[in-house]
């Protein structure tokens, strides 16, 4: 049995990824900005994880590809952008990762408009509408592919559409997204965020898609690196470890698909049963096909994860960032679940490779614990 | 024969840093910020890692240090604070790195000051003194510890005790200095840069060191990690390496220095004799032990890699991020130096291992490149 169910916090390295940072660490680890041939050769192998990266997202320009040390650096770095070279508003949807709604605020303050969800967390195509034809003056729309916590799926195709045709660039965070779905078409996003340790890559690395030609970008200063939109040392070892994760999942998806819905819709229905009163978030939408967040009966979920974790399960409060620290569910304060809620939800986020198995020994935890809980009350 | 010499752009990964790293990544990978034993057990490791490095410092409070990126990432940080914080003066020394120099210019504009420094590349105290006396507003003053260029060391400490006495914080990037020398007494900075590739850790991993109380400095926004100063997911596994790679050289940096001196020394005064007419840049400053930079009496630095590189060798033209691009030494700039000094400028950085042999080799290289040259010409 495998208990680890936080996939969406982050992920075990994968084997793939391993090897291919091992490799680069032995044979690719000079400067790319280095003249002789060992660091031109560090360059190439950069250009071409661009390429396939590119590609990976249906992009046709590879320049577009910015490498840097993983998605909270992409979407703050968008934001400062934002904040440094445009004067309009940026709309966010109220379920967007701190990453996104935290440094929209903290570099845009009143800028910010915060568009509203339905109940299930997806972000409705007609207020988005409603708000590009009042507004005049929108600079970018900011909206996640899908959600850390309840993995709800956004609009984001139809989100772009509606951008395109008020003409205002679109940033989709797709760090949850790439990895558990297929990443074509997230290119003809203008701006799109990416994060190698959620599928299986190295921590502290991964890349921002930008717009062809935005020869004015920048997000780190300070050298020549990456056309100078992003300086520092190349991490190399890292970018080709992201891409062996990546590229090892891709053909894999629409099977971890099929086989992640099954094994979460039976887990839903049986803990339905057994846990009378328990709540499924976002159950309505299209979901990630790994994760599922509940509300259960009773009993504050920390109380629920440390039983669950003696019994070999790791699961999570809500998103990995906020457990057991000061923010509550942003999901739950956006769709209007009342403040005991947040205190009684638990996050489970399968992998790849979690089995039925897997999912039957959480559901029984889970119902060892209620019954544990419900016993010492 | 190991003819890699070019250790202030990159170094390869030391073995205990790699098995640090793959130990970390096959059994702490999980994230630091969850509920469960392993998130805590990670948690815990990271704590113990800020000790280290506080101690490595001789700074007294483990929660100064902020894991992140690496160098340029930590001053991009240092300049953000004060450019959003404060509206006070930030001086820089003219020789400083240009993620120190390009961030201080591209964030603060005309509040930055550059301070000159000797023909030798150091910062001279009483010019210090003089600015600080007659500027009333100081919000910083930025030092590195050790030039990437010709390896110059400036006199942080003095710098440090002048800036206390007039009561201006005081940042000194050692990204140079880490590894090299001792690390003790750099924690008495307010802040300090520091980069683990630089001496044998992975790459996209470092740090900043920040003043104790700091509670509103903020570099990337968007969680709670790091007491919500840098947030994002903490890359452990690199952490540990960086910090295997600081431990098993810390020990050994006097016999390091001993002996990178002698061969240094013995290599630039056969230079002097076998290429008439070299110049040794900051050879009348207290140098890094591993560093000689020197412009050669003829023809174009590119010419003299390539064929270097031919031979095996590897060198720079001046630093990494400038090599090859359009940014001349900002060393050379400074100094004074003609403009076509700048074309001819080779830098030489040697590692911990690197053995009279391989100076030797170096020697014998560069003057057969320029005997090459010469009859070519």
């Amino acid at each position: 049995m495998n208990g680890y169910l936080d996939y969406n916090a982050t992920t075990p390295l994968c084997q793939a990824a391993a090897e291919a940072w091992q490799a680069a660490s032995a044979d690719h680890w000079h400067n790319a900005s280095s003249l002789y041939r060992e660091g031109a050769a560090v360059n190439r192998l950069l250009e071409e994880a661009q390429m396939e990266l590119a590609d990976f997202l249906g992009a046709e320009e590879p320049d577009r590809v910015i490498f840097n040390s993983g998605a909270t650096e992409a979407n703050n770095a968008v934001l400062t952008h934002f904040a440094r070279t445009h004067s309009g508003k940026v709309a966010i949807s109220a379920v967007e990762h701190p990453s996104v709604a935290e440094s929209a605020r903290g570099l845009l303050g009143d800028r910010v408009d915060e568009l509203p969800v339905s109940r299930e967390g997806v972000l409705d195509l007609d207020r988005l509408r409603n708000y590009l034809e009042r507004e005049q003056d929108v600079a970018l729309v900011s909206l996640m592919a899908a959600n850390n916590e309840c993995g709800v799926i956004q609009l984001w195709r139809e989100a772009l559409a509606l951008c395109q045709e008020f003409e205002v660039p679109f940033h989709c965070d797709a760090a949850q997204w790439i990895g558990k779905l297929p990443s074509e078409g997230l290119g003809d996003c203008d701006y799109v965020t990416g994060s190698a340790h959620k599928f299986g890559g190295p921590k502290g690395t991964g890349f921002l898609l930008i717009p062809e030609d935005l020869d004015r970008f920048r997000s780190l200063l300070g050298g020549p690196q990456q056309e100078r939109r992003r300086a520092g040392t190349e991490n190399y070892p890292a970018v080709a470890g992201m891409m062996a994760a990546w590229r090892s999942l891709e053909p894999r998806l629409s099977e971890c698909r099929r086989l992640g819905e099954e094994h979460r819709s039976w887990a839903e229905s049986t803990l339905e049963q057994r846990l009378p009163g328990i709540q499924f978030v976002g159950a309505g939408a299209e979901r990630l096909w790994n994760t599922t967040m509940f509300i259960v009966p009773a009993h504050d979920n920390r109380r629920w994860l440390t039983r669950l974790n003696r019994r070999g399960i790791a699961v999570s409060t809500g998103s990995a960032c906020s457990s057991g620290r000061e923010n509550p569910s942003r999901v739950l304060q956006a769709t209007g679940y009342d403040f005991s809620s947040m205190g009684r939800t638990i996050r489970v986020s399968a992998g790849w490779d979690t089995t039925m198995e897997d999912w039957q020994a959480l559901v029984e935890a889970l119902v060892d614990v209620h019954a544990e809980l419900e016993e010492r009350h």
